[in-house]
Order: C-alpha cells, then structure tokens, then sequence
C-alpha cells in the first residue's frame, strides 16, 4: 500500500514552494500530473518546472487526463460523478506502478482552498494515508502583492465565491470579503460606490496584474484590462478583496 | 533609503519556509528580531534556526524590544500606541546600520493575517518601500494536520477571533468557521451540540495536539489537554475550525 501526498506548491511562482513541498517531491516515487489541456498550457509547465527544480534525478512521473465535466450542453454533470471519475483515472494511473510507496499530487495553492484533491483521494479503494503540504494561496500571493493586511486589526473576514457574490449579495455584516472562482467580474452586482477592491490576475506570475481603488472608480479598467489579457494569454485567474467602506 | 522586507516563515515548522522567504533571508543586509519573551523563548529560537538553515555567512541581526502593552493594570494602551511604540525601536534599530539596503523581518505565518508587522512598517518616517513574501499560516497548517478542505464544495468560510465569538456569537448563516486569537477556548459559548470541531496546538511543532469530533463530546478533552500542555510548556497557541452541523 502506498502513502499519498497531496503538496500545495503556491499559485504559479516556483519560489512559492516551501522547503517541506521540496523534501515532499524529492521523496516521491511517482507523482501524478494531468496532462496539459489546450488552454491553460503554461499551468501544467509550472508542475515540471518545480520538480527540475527541487531535485536533480528525475522522479517517475505518471500523466492522466482531467475527465471533461459536461456542463457546456446545458447538463451539468455532478461534482460528484466528477469527483468520481477523476478519481478512477488516479486509481488507474497509480495501479500502473504497483512499486510505488509515496505517490504525489502537485497542488495549486493549498489542497484545503477550493480544490478538489481532498474529496477525490477519499474516493480511492483501498484508501491510502493521505499527507497535506500546505502552500501559499492565491489569497496569500494577492495580499503580498498589494502589501495590504487580509483583515482589519481584530476583525473577521469571509472568502467566498464569484458565484455566492452574485446569487447571495455582500454576506452579511462583513467588512472585509475574498473573492475566488469569478468568472464574471460578479462585483458589478453590489453598489460599486460603497466598497474599494484590490484585484489581481495571474498573481505571482511574470504576467502579473495589480489594480486598487475605489470600485466604483476602477471597475471599467478591470473588466477592460482582464478581458484583454484574457484574449491575449487565452487564460486568466483572477481574485480579489472588497472592503466596505466606512467600516 | 532601504527596502523592508516582511518575511512570512510558516507557523513553528522550519521547513514551511519558501524558496522566495530563504532568498530574501540571503539577501537581506540587517534582520531584525524581537528579544526572546521570558515565556515564549521557543519561537524566538525559531527566527534563528531558519536563518542558519537557509543561509552559510551570518547575516547581521538586530535585536529589538518589543515595549509591553499595558493592559494589565486595566488600562488598554491604544493598539495604535504601541504600533507607534514599536515602530520607534524599528527605526532606533534600523538607524544603527546606515549602510543596510535590505532590512528584513521574519513573520510568524504569514504577514497578512492578524499581524500588525504592515501597520507598523507604515509608521516608519521616512517610509521605505515594503516588500511582503507571503508565508504558510496556521490556518494552512491546521487544515494540512487534520488533511482537511476549509470550505465546502463552492461554499464561503470566516476566519474571526475568540473574541468576536464570545461577543458576537456564530457570525450569520456562515456554514464554517476559522477562530485564531483565542485565549479562552471560546467555543464554549456556543450551543456546542451544534457543530464539530477540528482543533490544534502547536500545530507543524513537535508539541503539536490535534483533536476533532463533535464539539459537544471533546469540549471537555480540549480544555484539559490544553490546560495542561500550557502549564507544561509555558505557553500556547491553538486554532481551531468550526463547521455547524447538518449544514
Ligand atoms: C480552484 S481555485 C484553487 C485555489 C488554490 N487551491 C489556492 O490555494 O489558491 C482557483 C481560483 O483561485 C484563484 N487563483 C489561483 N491562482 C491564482 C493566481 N495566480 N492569480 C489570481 N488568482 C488565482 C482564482 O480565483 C481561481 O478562480
Ligand atoms: C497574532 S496571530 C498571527 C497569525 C499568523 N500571522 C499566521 O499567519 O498564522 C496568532 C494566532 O495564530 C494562531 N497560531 C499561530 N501559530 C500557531 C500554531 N503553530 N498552532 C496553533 N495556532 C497558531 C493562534 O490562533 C494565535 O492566537
């Protein structure tokens, strides 16, 4: 039986692997990388990238494709089918190298921040050991980059979703929100007027994006400078901070 | 002029350190590092081992007071005093190595979350510019110890403090919870039936102590565990996350 290790390697700047990730990959006896997909060809380099980096021989690596989830025909398949059939391929891929003692994943960010790795190893029979190694979040490397705090001295903050913001409005009371997993600028859904953003895309990353001010007043630059390099990269990742005003 | 550095360094484990926190470490001309505490000596320990791990010439350091708040005798000096306070042996500090052009700072976690390193950096007169490497929190530590997801499937979260629980109670219709600052186990204030608990201690430190079930049935072993693991060591730190049952 095999120990699996799910190692969060930061939100796409090498350096952001921390000296445990490193001891992590280097201990591998096979590390699990799903191949490349059409768009987002440079997240998948990262992977190879850090391994050459951390250590000298190359480790036995095994690719496996990302099930595609059907939810462009109107049919959105279940997270859990999702889960189910990812976890199949990892099975699979695992099962071709029966010598393996420590199997890896390399993680983006942190395995406990909206990712999936979590719920897809628990699908794995027989289940195996499964080790976290926390990584820098894509929340870390936007607050860094701004040099700003996450929450007011004292105060809670709430991360939350493109999709929760847009369906539920601003949560709460709250001062200080996180949002991921935005597709849509879901911002241009609260009173602009009342809050200030700092907002990155590709943090962390030579394609670096930073804006801050008042929302209501940088928002037009946003969607315009988001919706280009989008064009232009074929790929964006964005994630920001909102913070009431007045509060 | 300098550069200041503010170097998150993980949460007790000295291998949370990056590749980016140890390259700025090597950089750095002047470290500043706070007098070990009379009761928390292990973390001040800490800041010196990182150094001699990532880099073989000693760097300078610096040692600085860190001036007591006075909340002890029923008066709360102002948290902006004491920034100001701290802010002053900084510059003190800073002003005796005329020569330094990368000043650095080792952050307990990372120097986003509850850390007041930001505010008082913007204090410093004249205001240098403030470089921030983000680091592993305890948050990320605890999640990886208990090999758990913060958030549920497309779900918001709230990260907030003992004692905005015990002042305020849960916080809204949120679904989990993430407290730090606590000194006083303030999850005994909720109706404990209602939720599980992943707890830890020391977590990624040798002395770590993780404990999770339903609150209302370990309520009890985490009281006593951590009585007696401060009254062993001298000293605490514990965080834990809340999640409200059937939700
Ligand atoms: C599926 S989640 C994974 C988060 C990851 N586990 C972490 O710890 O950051 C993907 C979301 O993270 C954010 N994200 C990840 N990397 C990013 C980056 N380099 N720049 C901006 N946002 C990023 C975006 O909001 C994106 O929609
Ligand atoms: C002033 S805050 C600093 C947080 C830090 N900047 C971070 O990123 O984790 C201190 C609080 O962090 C938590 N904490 C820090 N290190 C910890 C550890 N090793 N184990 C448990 N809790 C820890 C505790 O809740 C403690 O009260």
């Amino acid at each position: 039986m095999y120990e699996l290790n799910l190692i969060g390697i930061g939100t796409g700047n090498p350096d952001h692997v921390t000296f445990q990730g490193a001891k992590a990959i280097r201990e591998a006896d096979l590390i699990l990388i799903p191949h490349k997909g059409e768009d987002k060809a440079d997240l998948a380099g990262l992977r190879e990238e850090i391994i050459r980096q951390v250590t000298e021989t190359a480790p036995r690596i095994a690719y496996f494709d990302i099930p595609k989830r059907r939810s462009d025909d109107g049919y959105l398949q279940g997270v859990d089918d999702w889960h189910d059939a990812i976890a199949l391929r990892w099975q699979q891929a695992i099962a071709a190298h029966p010598q393996a003692k420590q199997v890896a994943l390399l993680i983006w960010g942190d395995p406990s921040l909206y990712d999936s790795s979590l719920r897809i190893a628990s699908r794995l029979d027989p289940r195996p050991e499964t080790r976290v190694i926390p990584g820098i979040t894509a929340l870390q490397a936007l607050t860094a980059a701004h040099a700003i705090p996450i929450n007011d001295i004292g105060a809670p903050y709430v991360v939350t979703t493109g999709r929760r913001i847009r369906d539920e409005g601003w949560p709460g009371n709250a001062g200080k929100v996180a949002v991921m997993l935005d597709g849509e600028c879901s911002f241009q859904s609260l009173e602009m007027a009342d809050y200030d953003i700092w907002w990155g895309a590709y943090v962390g990353m030579k394609e670096e994006i930073l804006i801050h001010g008042r929302l209501v007043e940088v928002a037009a630059e946003i969607l315009a400078k988001r919706a280009c390099a989008r064009a232009e990269h074929g790929w964006i990742m964005d994630i920001y901070l909102l913070k009431k005003r007045g509060n």
